[in-house]
């Protein structure tokens, strides 16, 4: 019997899984978690994880890996990974092959993600999708014609990183300004409700340099300030899905991430904006707009999505 | 031996072109050009113009059509075309199906331009691409892992209408505020001039109401004010582009469109703007920029490349 492994190399752990092939159940058949920031290198955390759950009655036909941060998937280099440190231009799909003597392919985790509920999630049975995941900051995934999208070099489908405030926009974690990720996503959402405070506007919250989810609680009790930081956050969110409706048509759109939590105090400010700004009522008629179904599980089932798409059973 | 046919349908003329199937050359064997508002309405001119390059001794083995407006790919049915009355919910496909009893297929005439530039003219040889046309109004076609971006319906690749001035900016032709195509197409700096000219900046131009090659005239005898509004479309186009690149990573971008007649006015700012607003050099790096080499053929090698791609001799 055939068989594929799945690891979600997070900062914060790793996240093995074995899959048999073909299989529609999305219950791996076993797994396997570990602190990612362990006295080992993360590269041999992650072996050992393989190692546990490698099956002896089963052929292996390849690895995949969800990695957060900058990769080339053709080649399978890192050129760096959110918080693993060591994996600075590393090769990783080599030296997995190397070790397992297996095929590995590597993807970027929010691709991944996208790529999981594609085909085992939200997204079963689309063709045209935008999957977007707003935490800490905003990753996003899109399926074209039935095609992940990678562009030239695995480096297309950065949404966060398109500019929504052009003059003197607020600092992006990628350094530059008014990106959505600086103004929509949780950490947006803090530093909004911060500067408001700062400004002497009337609050509920407690610290000066509130969490988003503290924001969220605050806004749960009725807090005009903590309301409208996460209205305004929708707002631009809903602006920008409009411009991707334009440039993409997908059929669905897939909300994923912490974030998405405290979607209730967004949701109607992101519909609002998208009917605003839609260009045509044909670019949101049929349009689905839902939640990622996968859970914490999506760039697991990604992994799981890539190595059966690049190493199918002979 | 086999043909094919193309056809760009414009607002002004109807051109019809014969092109042997599998030739290289992008010179068709017969054409004919003829004014779309005749007399007799659009399609009657659309026949007629394909019976007189019909040939003897081929077998046509497919009709493409470019087509100025909104169409659905899928279904060959136009929504509506730019200055063609009548082509309102006409379904063109199968009435020259119909007429012909040989298989067609329409396109967009941006999309189907990209087409024409990916397989004959300045794009050969890529998969990623993106092709902006900027003249009166902004259109796109997008080549993603080679294949045309369409999304669900068609109506995918619309880059002129992402909105890059959210608040209060100008009315676009669609009838929404702040899209790239209301600032950086020939309109977009017309108006831009105009305004100006009404503020009572000094200028040389002479018209309170200049045209865009009236601000390129004047730019060129160091107008400052015809340099500026040059310039100021080139920083929009450029940083859109920028978002563009993050969200497609093509290898090329190919310019077309009459406003690219005046390229040297505003290329400096596009590429300043690329460069400012770029996540990283990765995405620009190894980036082609360039012309488009079929000028006003591009939509009919675009509409030869969809009958061909649509219609493969058996």
């Amino acid at each position: 019997m055939d068989a594929y492994i799945a690891v979600d190399a997070g900062g914060t752990q790793i996240r093995t899984a074995l899959f048999a092939a073909g299989a529609q159940e999305i219950t791996p058949l076993v797994r396997q978690s570990r602190p990612t920031r362990s006295k080992p290198a993360a590269f041999d955390v992650l072996t050992s994880a393989i190692e546990e759950i490698w099956p002896e009655d089963m052929t292996v036909c390849g690895i995949g890996v969800a990695v957060p941060g900058l990769l080339n998937p053709a080649t399978g280099v890192i050129c760096f990974a959110a918080n693993i440190a060591g994996w600075e231009d590393f090769p990783l799909k080599d030296k997995l092959e190397t070790y397992f003597d297996v095929p590995a392919a590597v993807g970027n985790d929010a691709k991944m993600a996208a790529l999981g509920e594609w085909q085992y999630g939200s997204g079963v049975g689309h063709q045209n999708l935008i999957y977007i995941t707003i935490s800490t900051g905003i990753g996003s995934g899109i399926i074209c014609n039935g095609q992940l999208l990678l562009g030239e070099s695995g480096l297309a489908g950065e949404l966060g990183h398109i500019t929504v405030i052009p003059e003197n926009g607020p600092m992006c974690g990628c350094g530059k300004r008014g990106h959505l990720e600086a103004i929509a996503s949780g950490t947006g959402i803090a530093r909004y409700a911060a500067e408001q405070l700062a400004n002497g506007r009337a609050s509920i919250l407690k610290s000066n340099h509130p969490s988003a989810r503290e924001i969220s609680e605050a806004a749960r009790q009725g807090d005009e300030l903590s309301i409208e930081a996460f209205e305004r956050a929708g707002t631009y969110l809903g602006r920008s899905l409009a411009d991707m409706l334009h440039i993409f048509n997908p059929s669905i759109l897939i909300f994923g991430g912490g974030v998405t939590k405290s979607a209730d105090l967004m949701f109607d400010a992101i519909h609002a904006a998208i009917e605003d700004n839609v260009l045509s009522p044909d670019y949101s008629n049929c349009l689905v707009i839902t939640y990622a179904a996968l859970g914490d599980d999506a760039g697991l089932q990604g992994a799981r999505g890539l190595a059966e798409m690049s190493f199918p059973v002979k």
